[in-house]
């Protein structure tokens, strides 16, 4: 049962990346609210365009990193378990990887 | 002085959006604060992806309206009082659009 | 009669630019045909996949360029004109940057 | 011999895709040649970008049609070979779904 659940960890988890994480989140946070800071303070549109366009970068550095351990961990114990569970791990990635590259 | 600065002042504020763009701000926290929630119970990676998809595409249409309403009206100033003033607004959009659309 | 042609030229004429644009895009109808090349000798999808970066960056290149040249001519002409030109014509650069952005 | 060559047989090939590809590619590279038609015939900027985007996304879902059949052979057969081979694949594939999403 233990085991079962071992197997189901989260990579994030798995490999001790969970508070490195969170630390990038909370600094993404902390942009949003530096660009109410900015809008409150009524500063320049084209400087707030910048900060978004730096926040957004930092959250697809978040998302291509939890997808490369997504592929290195799930989508391998799925791939290892085969059949149906293979099926739907593939299908999963590759929707989220649409989902990132037209995002 | 007092018209001066009139003329400065950025279109989001002119046309009363502040509180709009801050109330949308506010919820793109908020999914800031939802990714770190997801971590922290050690939620499924696709499920994560998926939230920072929908925060990447918040914070894009929250780009492309402060450039719309930068257009409409800094740089449509800028045209009006034209020489170096409206090379330097062109130039600052073009870069700004040029951030975004790569990023 | 001729005037208002002239007037409505696009901004890529106007700057004799059309044969540098010409020059970009018949290298992209090249790689295009590249790609074709490398499916055909069964070539490794990770290079293809390169290539496409690549020619996704190129065409991405062209249009900031196009886009930064309507923006300093037709728009600008367009904000001189005023009224419903102005609003037309801005609107539709809004269009196009959206498309871009989330193309 | 033969089924060494076999076992490294690309997935758009095994697959009898190859022909689709093709088809799709030489589409995209008629959209080249009308975006040189479009600025020979001096065409609108804004329709040239529309078209611009139109083949961005063209590219962009051969490209993830590519991605997603790697993932579902090459990256699968390295998991199940183990070891370096799946090491490589696994990074090459994130470094390709690196380049798509910041194209």
């Amino acid at each position: 049962m233990a085991e079962t659940h071992q197997a189901h960890q989260h990579s994030y988890i798995a490999n001790n990346n969970k508070d490195a994480y969170l630390k990038r989140l909370r600094r993404i946070e902390g942009q949003a609210r530096g660009l109410q800071r900015m809008v409150e303070e009524e500063q320049y549109c084209i400087d707030i365009l910048t900060q978004i366009s730096a926040m957004t970068k930092a959250l697809e550095a978040v998302a291509l990193g939890l997808l490369d351990e997504h592929l290195a961990h799930c989508v391998v114990d799925a791939v290892k378990a085969g059949g149906e569970e293979k099926q739907i791990k593939l299908k999963e990635a590759s929707d989220a990887i649409a989902r990132l590259v037209r995002s």
